[in-house]
C-alpha cells in the first residue's frame, strides 16, 4: 500500500507506524451478562472506612450499618397544642380541671399532676407521666388558670405520640452501603449522628484516546472531533461516588499512553480509557494493553459498544471503552457502574420496568442499550420512548442530552413494537 | 398560672418570658397550590449568568441555550472497519479493487480515487469525497494491496454516516434551564462548547430552631430531640443547585434570631427556617417574623406541615418551615423545591403517575404528603408504597431513610385504597 496517504496528511497529527494486520487476535464473543461479571471480578469490595462529618456525607456510602441512639420518639410526647389530662378527670363530662402549669417543646419539666389537674402542652413537648392523654385545645375553653374540657378525647392515650413508636433505641435507620441523600442524612442525624463510617471515593482517572480528537473547542478540521468522554464519564464517575482524576486526550501514540499509565494507575484504584479498543489498524489501546498489560479484547454482543476490553496497569484495573461517545457512555452504564457499586459495598444501579411507547429494530444476536425518555401514562404505566428520533445508531450523540435512563434489550430480541415491556435503568 | 414550672426546670434552657396568649391572630386557610403560588411570588428568576468551565459545570443550570460549533457527525464518515468503495465498482460481482491508502479515524486525508480504486478505511474516519460506499471488512479478503469484494454492500451509500445526521451545525443541542449532568455534559463537550454560561449558585442560609435541639450527638435529656433538619435540608439545597450557608440550631429566643438573621439575611438569596411557626405560645420565629419583617403565617392544608409561613429579611425572602423533621423535608420538597426551580429558571421537579401498592387514611380536607418506595408492577406500572409501616404520621422521620418518591394526595381524598392512581415527585 503506497505511503503517500501518511505524507498527504501534513498536520493531521498522524505519524507513521509500521504496518499492522488487519486481522485481530481471535476474539471470544460475550453476552452482556458475560462481560459484566468479568469486569466485575477486576475489583474487590473496598473493607476500609472513614469518619466523615454529616456536613460532608452527601452522596457518601455507608460503611457501617447506622443505629439508633435512643427510641425515636425519645419520649411520650403531645401529637396536639392542648392539656395533658388524666383520662379519668375527663371520662364524664362536664371536666372542669385546674392548669398547674406549661409544658412547650423542649421543657424537661415532669409536672406531678394530681386528680383534676391539668398542663397546658404543645405539640412535641414531653407528656407528664403522671398524665395519659392529651385533650386538643379546640375541644376546650382555652382556658390558663381553669379549662372547661367540652369533649372527652377519643380514647385513653389519645393524641399521644408513644416513645418507640418510629423506631426503638438501637434500631438500625440507614442500612451499610446507603448512598447518603437528603432524607437519609436526616435520619442519620435524627437518630443522634454527628458523623458516620463512609467508605473512601474511589479514585478513578479517565482519559480519552484518539488522533481525531479535539479539546480546546477550536474549529474541526476534516476528520476531527470535539473530545467529550473524559467530562461525561468523569461526570457519571462522580454521581456514582467516585474521585476523578480526568486527563487530556491522548494521541494514537503507545509510548504516549504508556506514559500516562505509568503517571495514573498507581495512584487510582480504576482506570478508563475510551477509543483504540476495536480491529483497526491503529487501535492503540488494545494493542498496548494486551503486549504489556495482560489486555483481554472482547467482542460483547451488545450495540453499542461491541469491540472493549480490560487489563491490569502496575496492578491497577484497567477498563477500555469504546470511542464513540454514545458508546462510551452507555458501556459506562452497564459495565463500570456496577463496578463501582461494587468496589462501594452498595446496590448495583436499580432497574424498572417501562412500557414503550414506540417500536424500532434491534441488532439481531446482539442486545441494545437505548437512551429513554421516561414518561407516566395516565394509568400509571411507566412510557420509555427513544430519546433520539433517528433511533439508536451510536453516532447520534445527542440523545443523551435529554435521556433519563437506558433501555437495556435482550440480545434474542429483534423487534421493539409499541407496547412491549422494557427493563431500563434510570440514569441519575 | 404558678411560675414554677420556669423554676422547676433548671438548665433546660429555658427562660421565663412573658406569657403569650394561646389565641394566636386569625389565619388564612391555605391549599397546597395557593401556598406554593404564595411562595413563588418571593423570587424573581435570576437573569444573571457566569462563565463555567465543563469540569466545574456538573450539576449547574444552564442560563443560555448550548448550539452546536459544527454539525455531529461534521463530516461523513464510516460506520464500519471496511473499504471505501465507488458503489459502481462493488454493484457487479466478482468485483477486485485497488487498494490505495487506508484512513484511520483522524485522518485529515482525502484521496484521490479513480474507477477500480478503493481505500482501507476504520470506523469513524471521513469517507473520501470520490467514495460513495463503505464494503464491510467481513465481505472481502481483507487485503491490502488489492482486494476481493464478495458481497455488494446492500446500497449506495450502505454504512456511512452522513455529516449532520445527529444534529446540523447551530442545533440546540441543550436548553437553558438543564441542569447539566453526565449525559448533557457529554453532548454539550460533543458539540464543541469548552464552558458554558451557568446561573450563579443560590445561596441559601439555613438553620433550626428550637430550645429542644441537641446538635452535640450527646444524651438526650427528657424533652430534647437531636436537630437533623439543617442537615437535610442542606442536602436537599445542594441536590438543587444551591450553595448553603448551615447554621447551628438557635434557641427559642427572639433576640439571638434576630441576631442571626441580621448576619446571615443580607448575603443570602433566601433564609430557611425550621421550628416556631406554630400557633404554641413559644413560636418564636412567628412572632419575630410577625412583628419585625412582615411575616405572614398560614395554615396550609397540608398533613404534615399545616403551620407556615414566610417573611423578608433585609429584603431577603425567609421561609418558615414546621419544626417536626418530617414536615420540614416534605414541606421543602413541595413549596421550596419549586422555589429554587423558579429562581435558577429550570423546570419544577417532575411529577410521575404511580399506583398505591396498599391502602391508608388521609386527613379530613387537607391534602398530604407521604414518603414513598417506588418499585415496578410486572406489567409496568409503577408501584408506590409508603416508606413507613406505620404509615404518614409526622414523628415517623425514618421514613425518608428509604423513600424514593414522595406522593402527593389532594385534599378531597379520605382514602387511599390500593390499586388508586397518584401524583408521586421524585426525590432524587
Amino acid at each position: 500500500m503506497p505511503e503517500h496517504d501518511r505524507a498527504a496528511t501534513p498536520g493531521d497529527g498522524l505519524v507513521a507506524r509500521p504496518r499492522q494486520g488487519l486481522t485481530p487476535p481471535p476474539r471470544v464473543r460475550l453476552s452482556v451478562a458475560e462481560y459484566r461479571a468479568e469486569l466485575l471480578a477486576l475489583v474487590e469490595p473496598d473493607h476500609r472506612s472513614e469518619r466523615v462529618a454529616l456536613d460532608e456525607a452527601q452522596g457518601r456510602v455507608l460503611a457501617e450499618d447506622v443505629l439508633a441512639a435512643t427510641a425515636n420518639p425519645a419520649f411520650d410526647n403531645s401529637a396536639m397544642d392542648g392539656y395533658a389530662v388524666r383520662y379519668a378527670d375527663v371520662s364524664e363530662l362536664p371536666a372542669r380541671l385546674q392548669v398547674v402549669g406549661e409544658l412547650p417543646a423542649g421543657s424537661s419539666w415532669d409536672p406531678d399532676l394530681g386528680p383534676g389537674e391539668c398542663v397546658l402542652i404543645m405539640t412535641a413537648a414531653p407528656l407528664p407521666t403522671r398524665a395519659d392523654t392529651v385533650g386538643p385545645l379546640e375541644d376546650t375553653d382555652g382556658g390558663r388558670d381553669w379549662v372547661e374540657v367540652a369533649a372527652t378525647p377519643g380514647a385513653l392515650g389519645a393524641h399521644v405520640r408513644r416513645s418507640g413508636e418510629d423506631y426503638p433505641a438501637g434500631a438500625v435507620v440507614a442500612v451499610a452501603g446507603t448512598r447518603l441523600a437528603p432524607g437519609s442524612l436526616g435520619a442519620v442525624a435524627t437518630a443522634g449522628a454527628t458523623a458516620v463510617a463512609a467508605r473512601p471515593r474511589p479514585v478513578v482517572a479517565v482519559c480519552a484516546t484518539g488522533d481525531e480528537l479535539v479539546d480546546d473547542g477550536a474549529e474541526l478540521g476534516r476528520g476531527r472531533l470535539h473530545e467529550s468522554n473524559s467530562h461525561a464519564l468523569a461526570a457519571a464517575l462522580r454521581r456514582d461516588g467516585a474521585e476523578v482524576v480526568r486527563g487530556a486526550p491522548l494521541p494514537d501514540d503507545a509510548a504516549a499512553l504508556a506514559r500516562w499509565l505509568d503517571a495514573s494507575a498507581p495512584g487510582a484504584d480504576l482506570v478508563l480509557l475510551t477509543g483504540g479498543a476495536s480491529v483497526g489498524a491503529h487501535d492503540v489501546v488494545r494493542d498496548l494493553l494486551t503486549a504489556r498489560a495482560g489486555g483481554v479484547f472482547r467482542h460483547v454482543m451488545v450495540q453499542p459498544g461491541k469491540p472493549q476490553g480490560w487489563a491490569r496497569w502496575a496492578g491497577t484495573p484497567v477498563v477500555a471503552l469504546p470511542g464513540n461517545p454514545l458508546s462510551a457512555t452507555l458501556c459506562y452504564e452497564v459495565f463500570v457502574r456496577p463496578l463501582l457499586a461494587r468496589r462501594l459495598g452498595c446496590p448495583p444501579p436499580a432497574s424498572l420496568v417501562a412500557v414503550a411507547a414506540s417500536g424500532w429494530s434491534c441488532p439481531p444476536g446482539r442486545a441494545q442499550v437505548v437512551p429513554v425518555v421516561l414518561a407516566s401514562a395516565e394509568d400509571g404505566r411507566l412510557l420509555a420512548r427513544p430519546a433520539h428520533p433517528r433511533g439508536s445508531a451510536s453516532h447520534l450523540a445527542s440523545s443523551l442530552a435529554s435521556a433519563d435512563a437506558i433501555a437495556l434489550v435482550g440480545e434474542q430480541v429483534e423487534q421493539v413494537a409499541a407496547g412491549d415491556l422494557l427493563e431500563v435503568q434510570v440514569l441519575a
